[in-house]
């Protein structure tokens, strides 16, 4: 049994639709069960979302929810009808009829189970079963999508379920030491673990988001990454303890459109400081790199980084603070990237990042913010210094 | 209570979803609980279809009906966003949410029932509640539409369920006495009985579809049939009792494009007849007007009419029988109109057939096959003697 997502572009037309229905045929002589999970046709869900957007500035998540999932019920069905009509036994399933219950908030919804009587029902008659990827239905019986990537989450759930393997087909090889377009010697890997996929996914790797590398790896599923335009053989995506050797570091990711906000002469106490990041958190400003240095007893310094579509948020609660702790002075003008390196091995293998430093010293690369977990460290820096940093760094470790 | 029902000419675009939304929140403070029932957007769901022709020759009608179910959730959920946007309370449901069920065949289904406790919820809550309509869920758990008029259907049967009235809001004002592009002086009727409503739309008005007038009927819902673009009043479809008095004839139909089969000297015995309907049937030929007459004891004259595009088929069982039967002689080039007269009065006042074929006499009109039932009569004609036939009809009877 096997679970195979394709995603938006691979059913962009008529004409690719009859292309995956033909590369399923031929599967099917190899895997008898089969289950596919489609994204919406090419730009289909930005179209709809367009309407939604005309019809009103703030339209209701819930009813923003109905609409996206009609994107998936369309190319579902169209997939079926093509597999039909070229002799394969083919029947569709939305979010709701595959059983897969959410939870959560609209156009964020998470997966929390999958009913799959009807699923294995329809597989166990013979029939490929085509799911409508990206949606589910919720306790209230309402339509439910699960945001970014949530097509890969839907078909990395449902291999969960089965207890199958996953194979992501998508416009890229698999994944690869760094983005290519950033770093054109960067090497196709041609497996990662769960961590460190999950991690770099976290940094900003945009091949797969890092929930579904998550339950893939929850459920021990493992996920192959591939084009589904080439013959190549991707990227498995699976346990460590299955690996010959881990390596040092397995990529780098780079985020762009960073902004680094500094915060200088802050009150020092909890009030004040918990008084920031609950207003940060209330107004949904996501708030990643954070670093906080103590001035004396009665002041710090903090500095922290969110994406740059959030500065007005964040601006607009800076001006609230200052009439609350007269007195600190806040920078909000500092446009940066995140670049972030990846590796299993730095926990066992020490000076990872000592040698980044000095790589970055040697090559007058400064940066505002440094944060390290036990398998990533992560730099904010200039926006024009990300290629040289991801070469030197690239080079030195034979990515 | 209401439900109002919107076609899809009315949600053809934003700007007309706005329009709808306005003329909605204006409704509300007049009756405070609204069901709107809606159309897809203009022809969207022409241009599904064609997706699905463009994939395959003959597509699945289960994968037919999950593909065409997603225009009415696409117009529902904007319609909810519009009202939401001008700050009345709102809810799309899709015909499986507003527990539309279903039974038949696909693309031809009919509605069984309504498990109405999430719309009563909804209701109760204050939420205008905007239902797809067009579609419902099968014992199976599989989406279906309920075919041409399906949106009608859904709001004459959710109305009934909810014992309250119900408005369709149309491109026309009403029904008229006759088609007025065929005869510019016909009227519109403030009010009809459900029988006439029923056999006019049979009989090929296409304001209405019969299925809905028949639920209106069952549960005595009265149907105001109304422009969605003007304030005229529309007519109001209602039973025979609770009007003043009933015309003798209410209204003029015609359908085009019917073909008149003719089979003479066709063996006369209960198998030869019943291998001519059985194999119509089995191929799902709709015949509608069938006349018959015995030559003698072996053989007989058959005449039927049937839909223009069932030629190809009728033609093909005629092939068939002529080997069994052979000897006999089909004529099927015969193209005609199917011109219909309905009215209630019909059943108290004799005469009404005769005075019609001395008209039809008196003006050159011929005509190859009538038909009658208790509150109708219908002639096939050539379709060139259509508009003179309607003319001295509607003269006639001061239409």
């Amino acid at each position: 049994m096997v679970v195979i997502k394709f995603g938006g572009s691979s059913v962009g037309t008529i004409e690719k639709i009859k292309q995956i229905a033909q590369q399923i045929a031929k599967r099917k002589l190899k895997d008898k069960e089969i289950v596919i999970v489609v994204s919406a046709m090419g730009k289909s869900t930005n179209a709809l979302i367009e309407l939604a957007k005309q019809t009103s500035a703030d339209p209701s998540v819930r009813e923003l929810d109905m609409l996206m999932a009609t994107g998936e019920q369309v190319s579902s069905s169209l997939l079926a009808i093509a597999l039909n009509d070229i002799g394969v036994k083919a029947i569709s399933l939305t979010g709701f009829q595959a059983g897969i219950r959410t939870e959560g908030i609209h156009t964020k919804n998470k997966i929390v189970d999958i009913s799959d009587h009807k699923l294995r029902g329809f597989i166990e008659e013979g029939n490929v079963v085509v799911v409508a990827g990206f949606q589910g239905i919720n306790s209230s019986g309402d339509i439910t999508t699960l945001g970014r990537g949530g097509s890969d989450t839907t078909a990395v759930a449902i291999a969960a379920k089965l207890n199958c393997r996953c194979e992501i087909y998508t416009d890229v090889e698999g994944i690869y030491t760094t983005n290519p377009a950033v770093y054109k010697d960067a090497k196709k890997l041609s497996e990662i673990s769960y961590m460190e996929m999950a991690e770099l996914a976290h940094l900003g790797a945009k091949v797969m988001e890092p929930r579904s590398v998550e339950i893939g790896q929850k459920y021990s599923i493992e996920i192959l990454v591939a084009s589904a335009h080439s013959k190549n053989s991707g990227t498995l995506i699976k346990g460590a303890n299955t690996m010959l050797e881990a390596k040092v570091i397995t990529g780098i990711s780079v985020i762009d459109n960073v902004e680094v906000v500094t915060i200088n002469n802050y009150p020092n106490s909890s009030k004040s400081v918990s008084e920031l990041f609950s207003r940060l958190a209330n107004n949904e400003v996501n708030i990643d790199m954070i670093n906080q240095s103590v001035i004396n007893k009665d002041l710090i310094n903090l500095s922290f980084t969110c994406d740059a579509t959030e500065l007005k948020t964040v601006k607009k609660i800076i001006d609230e603070l200052i009439k609350l702790y007269p007195g600190f002075v806040a920078n909000t003008n500092l446009k940066a990237s995140k670049i972030s390196v990846v590796g299993l091995g730095m926990r066992s293998q020490s000076g990872v990042a000592a040698k980044i430093f000095k790589l970055f010293a040697l090559n007058d690369i400064s940066f505002q913010l440094v944060t390290t977990s036990e398998i990533s460290i992560s730099y904010a820096i200039p926006s024009n210094l990300v290629t040289k940093a991801v070469a030197v760094i690239a080079k030195e470790f034979k990515l």
